[in-house]
């Protein structure tokens, strides 16, 4: 594949992780932000301190603060702006850019009030002579791992092969490994939902739960986000995938996870408030519960967990006396993935 | 439900902590255990010291060292022996039953040579007239914390509806909770072949790889679990339950699981003989993981996760150099379940 010019659109610790990926490929990464400070440290220094520490960067790896200036004649743009800033930001690229792109992404969320999907964000903000079909990145990856190349196995899924394919050649090296996926609804429901389920086995460990209570709120959790998922079109064996089961387990059993650190406090009895001031980085489960849990009830599936979540981050409910609820109903069938 | 009698065969960790769920529910839970020194300790004593420390068993649980005893007049019949046990313990028992019970099996593995599931061993061993359909109890469950009380979700599986929600009524608690499930293939597979998976998970850790890298094996070795099991008739969605992916979240992420131990000693360069004989208990992992590479081959099955473990294992592998192989080959598309 010939050098390809990629602007990744957002500098948190996950676009920086990619944009690494893009240049370790032998190809132009251009990192946008819209922090001019973190752009002068990226362009002097090579670090970006407030997420990824005292990593040293190539120097190759240039960022921008101005948009039109990093999208000049690039290949590929890769959104990885958090959910809420998506369409905001794909407004922008609409108006800057003049030619066909490929267009990514790499976030995990469903948009706030109208619950849609972010390929469906970017669908409807960039014309179709624009760009190429999107393609979604996701699946199990600390970021803080993908920036040491720790070995990382992760899906792009499209409805195009083709466009599937072109980013699995863009990304892939010997520490980083792409699956293409054809199932655009599961892989993104899988990824946004799963934070929910995070949030959840993070408060069940706050609350003093041992491994066979989180193993089971992670895979009764996962149930109920195959439910919504299918009921939104999505193929329930994507799910049993990368960005299904393998973002999960990263996310729902480990300490670096995000969202996993909010439930954890939230099961030690810290507020919301607290926890998100204290987090300074977006905990996009919080935001998700709520779209997911008025998705949910808008077309009529039974999603228990998400329910807690939603009861305790938004209503104040008791989290023990919730989740001992929901972990101790009525007996049940596990045959019910299709309902 | 009025009183059951229940004879629990096998008193290891798992055993004796069905036997506490049931002697819990106000039943007559029975130990059955060849080991006439841990009848002994645990009739006088009431603990079992090899296998759960300290901790104190109710009076109420008896263990025998006899069998027709422990079976005289039971309702339902619990193995819980290792998988090289079970045709022959089976065989004792269609000697001494002399009326119709429940028989139901807690055990993970595949019969060397025959490559069986448990529940065929039990149909061949105990005829029809003398026994209910098989229910299989698999799920995760660290016996460890079962013997606690801590809360723990798993899945009772019969091709028997009412068999299953007999399971489900005599072993349902407010810290253990079943479901029910009908197939009996998919959640047995998924028990017996997930221990090569955490095995290989624990492989990863022991090499010293992160977080990302073990959800990626975790969830890659349940794909080709999953395709073996639908090529012996498993609906592929069970792996996604709690007896699949459940299951592996628990023995695939936890120092508790003995497969992942032993996979973290390989990994760290010792020798599967010096880990058998520390261990000093059945590491399921291992015999499995030979029957699994026979029985793929036989069927023609992908398996190359399971390969690697066998040839590590078996034919003393390098196994840095293998897992390395196996996790960054070739490009591939994740929708390959049902080949």
């Amino acid at each position: 594949m010939e050098k390809q010019k990629i602007a990744v659109l957002g500098a948190g610790s996950w676009g920086t992780g990619l944009a690494q990926v893009i240049n370790d490929n032998g190809h132009e990464a251009r990192l946008w932000s819209y922090n001019p400070e973190q752009v002068n440290e990226i362009n002097t220094k090579h670090t970006n301190s407030a997420y990824l520490g005292n990593q040293k960067f190539a120097e190759n790896i240039k960022a921008y603060s101005d948009l039109s200036e990093a999208l000049n004649g690039v290949d590929g743009v890769l959104f990885v702006v958090p959910t809420k800033a998506i369409r905001e930001v794909a407004k922008q690229v609409n108006e800057v850019i003049d030619h066909k792109v490929y267009v990514m992404h790499a976030s995990k969320g469903l948009e706030q009030g109208t619950h849609k999907r972010i390929s469906e964000i970017l669908e409807e903000e960039i014309p179709q002579e624009l760009r190429s079909d999107i393609i979604v990145v996701s699946g199990p990856s600390h970021a803080e791992e993908v920036a040491v190349r720790d070995l990382t196995l992760i899906t792009a899924a499209s409805n195009s092969e083709n466009d599937a394919k072109y980013v699995q050649r863009l990304l892939s090296n010997n520490y980083f490994r792409i699956y293409t996926n054809n199932d655009v609804v599961g892989v993104e429901t899988a990824g946004a939902l799963k934070n929910i389920i995070a949030v959840g086995a993070g408060a069940l460990h706050g609350l003093g739960y041992g491994d066979n209570a989180k193993a089971a709120i992670i895979t009764r959790g996962l149930a109920e986000i195959t439910r919504l998922g299918v009921a939104l079109g999505a193929d329930p064996l994507t799910y049993i995938g990368l960005s299904g089961v393998g973002d999960l387990i990263v996310t729902g059993t480990s300490p670096h996870s995000r969202n996993w650190r909010a439930g954890n406090a939230l099961g030690k009895g810290e507020k919301l408030k607290d926890i998100e001031s204290n987090m300074g980085m977006v905990i996009e489960g919080v935001s998700t519960t709520k779209a997911a849990y008025e998705l949910a009830n808008s077309l009529n599936i039974e999603m228990p967990i998400t329910e807690v979540i939603y009861n305790v981050l938004y209503n104040d409910a008791n989290l023990r006396e919730a989740i001992e609820n929901v972990m101790t109903r009525e007996f049940r069938s596990e045959n019910e993935y299709s309902i």
